[in-house]
């Protein structure tokens, strides 16, 4: 259960990390988008291993296969379905995990909820799990292009080390996605220090969705932040979601995180954004700004304290080709999960005004 | 849209501050649950306003009825439906806002979604409509109290004000709830400063379940930390969530991160709890811990720059009964929330092992 | 649990037949609509008991009252709450009835399912359930008819007796909403016949809805007739439901099935109806015809074999204020749940094309 | 949209008549159940064309490949996907209908919805579709084996031809799955005379659900029966469904249509069973017994008037292959899809009772 999300919009994954394929299905992809293949693996290529020596050396190919949904080149409107086929599996370097719940990992949460588990590079817990979350969102993306808006994110730490620029063009150049030139280069050398004693670190994901119209959101429990929280938070490693000022906000004052409204261009605007572009869980017309927090990889050739599947106490030395930093890949994760959020928001909110459907029925 | 939360747990929720008045509707709510008005008050007085002068002045009675959904003390299985109604509304007091957007208020946001809005005190988007998720927090809390499940909230911070202690019976013997005695009296220092200006102050809730048993949770969208970012980022104010570490977890390495398992009176447990009692979205048995970070009120007195709704600045100053800081009357909101999402993780695991529906049907 | 319907336009209702009260709360009616108790008053009036010697003297008030949704009588896009106190209730009269099983009844189903039962008049499973269904049914009907979308229910059959004629404006002018004078008056002599043996009757009621242009309902799952069915069979005591020819199109010749299109005054139309107006899930922009087939009331005064919850055989005479026929109270039902299906359907296809986003976002 | 079903049980289907794949994502099908794919394509082969005379002459290999959700021969409680690649797709066959609206198919109502359709044999609202049903409903047919619940559907009519026994066994041995030798004679000389015609016929086919314990449905919206017609009527060609006495319970009195209860073997029991098996839309222990009316196939070869996209009158004769009778091949639908709606109402039911959940939870 819990494999599907989104209200109109709707995006339900499948697959395992060694499984025969992962894949999604969207339904309610309104027909008339121009959509090929060509469209999803690039966002597909971004999070691909072993472009650098700091994720995986997997050689995964993931060549997606839209398998329904579009005729000539456009969406129908029916259902979007596509997959990648598992080609790399060395399920063989798992077999000395079989009998071990790997700290950090969902394996004993598993066994708990399900009385076993698929050992095999985690199953359904895998981060190739997010394969699925990209091809969606690479046509989410798509669609909310068609409006003007835009979904960018990059990294913003890399453990403790901090961009202090936002040149965005630059975060395509090193292999951390920062748009900070001189803080990759920081980050590479705490990188290499944390490998050097076999360990892993983690770091935070900025997101900027631009020209996102006021109005996205619903009030109470559909918030665009609170679904935003949701999508991100249900990434795995994700610890922890802030909007605008985040956890700053909590110890400001009132007269400094207001932000005023003034008029600019003839249109309604604000003088500061410390609110990240949402207030009472609509859009308000700003840039919506928020940020995810990344543990660092749990699976490292460290030597930790575990226990078997027979209760038995046990120290386990993790090796195989991980990411010691999981950080780089999850942007594009990031970016697409957002983008299904905003496009589901912009779809809901097609029904909202009477005016709408008037618009649309005449 | 958007008032509807949880897969069988399922609340609706309804009503506006200056109504008729605000309700829920759960649906899902297993047969054979104690229940009366008895166990829903308590939770309801706990938000109540009024009850020290850090809070708004507002004699709002807010007694529960329940409508439908019990026969003689006990829950049908039906939906049980719980009205509050409206009856301190000093629609007056907001007539001077009627034209102006409040900044940090999501007046704007439902003008530019619905083309109107209702004025008096927010209407949906007030701080009242936590009312409804009280009423079905208390009744998801009663449930889980049934399987050794607690919920317990409490203020972290008020400002830079941080407690040291967690002498949870503290809590309510102090206005802001917090489980430190001299924190509360740093944070009231603080709190009047703050007023002296004119001005409002935000903070931290904290939160830990426990009892929780390992297995709650879905992997992908529905992980058990997703649904309690989505429930507690939907309460109005809240601009960040985070679980266990949180987002100091994305400057720590994976060796210090990663809670090492062991055998502890025949069962798995864990050496330490970074991780905030879920794994890969799914319970792991611990504690849950996560906090809120809750924004500072945006009605002050103090003059504020706005804009009309005909698109003219001006300026503006909130007068009439508001909290200065409304992180102590949340923490029961919070509870709340977080009740009704375990609850819903409870109900639903109960389909996910062929061995529980054998247990159930023989 | 299922006590909601409806993806966009989604209702949930509540309520047993003695409890306090019942009601119903719409989440996802667009803002914009002119909406007073006074449209939705007239539509319960017409379920209203007591009204001839052929339904229940049960002297229900049934005055619905509008909790939430609309201000300045305008719907405000957040949730319309609406509910009817219980005044009425002999709760004595089932005092009988409460250690046996009646018959034709939902009584032992929900004794299996709950493990309890709310003895009082069926609780959640009696009639007056419908009371909550009509008021949503309302809401829809208006909003329909901002689009020129019409539902006209009648009754078709009482028993054997079935109308020739469809003179619509002579519905409401006798006690079971025939379209044919002559047929209530065959079908009052039947009903009369049938009363002096202590007996019930049932019958069949058709609903026309016109004006709804061709492509609501979803492919697949959410056909428009699949969804009409659904409502429809959700309504006690309903047992069968056919749309157009219905069952007689089992036994026809596809020449004889097939609607040949023809183009009429411009626009594609067709040159018989035998599909009743949807194809495929989809309106063909026909008149949209469906009949659901009611059985005859099963409290009956005749006595009946039945067991008690203690298990042992026994016999029953139902007395009280029950209706001997339940179609003609059943007529505004069946218009209401179609209205809701329709609403929902043209609210989901507004999100069905990119074209029509473009037509809303400009 | 609308191409998910079930609550717990979720079932997601994609796929055209003439695109790549078609199949499904069931979500929330429970662990530990054994399964492979050799559980699902017997259920597969009886719905394959190309078996009769009388069925479509494609040679559809229509080999199940499961992607997903399985490891070591059981569910691991994670989304089983399956898919069908098409293979024999003559969409050249389709060329002539490009421009053309077939009459009794969907083509118009997409074409309105969506402003374009797939004209390749239907594309999503081809009978193809179904097979996607089929591979789910296979999974939910053998975990009701588990319980003890058998889901057994046959042909009940052809055209006026109507079965007068019910020897199961005997289904199998005649292409129109008919449990009556001599019927199945007499409907085969009936198919052949309508050939002659170049016409095509309909049926009604009926399904037993036996092993179904009382309890099952959900009250108001989601009643069991509310259920079963959705799914029935989501089946393409289907125009009516009934339950138990359906239709000719409208004509029946209450004294004969209520089934009296009775104690036999200890259990509650019923002398008839003029319900079918559902009281109240939650099921009363009896065997469930439902009929589906099936047009005539839309396919004819006979020439029919129609008119083109363009909206010019034309005239159309259908060649190709097409079943003169589709109701032989829907026999597996229905069943597969009631299959869907009693396991989704088991699962549902698991959360209904607080003891229940103690059965589990201990």
């Amino acid at each position: 259960m819990g494999s599907s999300f989104g209200k109109i919009f709707n995006v339900t994954t499948f697959g395992e990390s060694h499984g025969t394929a992962l894949g999604v299905v969207i339904d309610g992809c309104p027909a008339g988008l121009s959509l090929s293949q060509e469209d999803i693996q690039p966002y597909l290529d971004r999070r691909k291993p072993g472009q650098s020596k700091y994720v995986t050396k997997r050689a995964e190919s993931d060549a997606v296969e839209i398998l329904s949904g579009t005729f000539e080149g456009v969406t129908t409107g029916t259902p979007i379905a596509m997959a990648v086929y598992n080609t790399d599996q060395h399920s063989g370097d798992y077999t000395a995990l079989k009998d071990v719940f790997r700290p950090g990992h969902a394996d004993f949460g598993f066994y708990a909820k399900y009385g076993h588990r698929d050992h095999r590079g985690g199953g359904r817990s895998s981060g190739r799990e997010t394969l699925a979350r990209v091809c969606a969102g690479a046509v989410a993306a798509k669609l909310l292009k068609e409006f003007g808006i835009e979904v960018c994110a990059y990294t913003k730490s890399i453990g403790p080390v901090v961009i202090e620029k936002h040149e965005l063009s630059e975060a395509a150049n090193n292999p951390f996605y920062m748009p900070d030139k001189e803080a990759a280069v920081r980050a590479m050398e705490y990188l290499e220090y944390e490998m050097g004693k076999n360990d892993s670190v983690g770091g935070i994901v900025e997101c900027r969705i631009t020209g996102a119209f006021a109005g996205l959101g619903d009030p109470v429990f559909d918030k665009l932040d609170a679904n935003l929280a949701k999508a991100i938070m249900s990434i795995g490693a994700v610890k922890g979601f802030e909007i605008g000022d985040g956890f700053a906000a909590a110890e400001a004052a009132g007269s400094f995180n207001n932000d005023a409204f003034v008029m600019k261009d003839g249109r309604v605007s604000k003088e500061t954004n410390h609110a990240g572009g949402i207030l009472g869980g609509i859009s308000d017309g700003d840039t919506i700004i928020f940020r995810a927090a990344f543990k660092p990889t749990p699976s490292i050739a460290r030597e930790q304290k575990t226990v078997t599947v027979k209760g038995e106490d046990t120290a386990l030395s993790i090796h195989g080709r991980h990411d010691p930093v999981i950080v780089p890949r999850a942007v594009v994760v990031v970016e697409c999960m957002a983008a299904i959020v905003v496009c589901d928001a912009l779809l809901t909110n097609a029904t909202s005004r009477l005016s709408y459907l008037k618009n649309i029925y005449g």
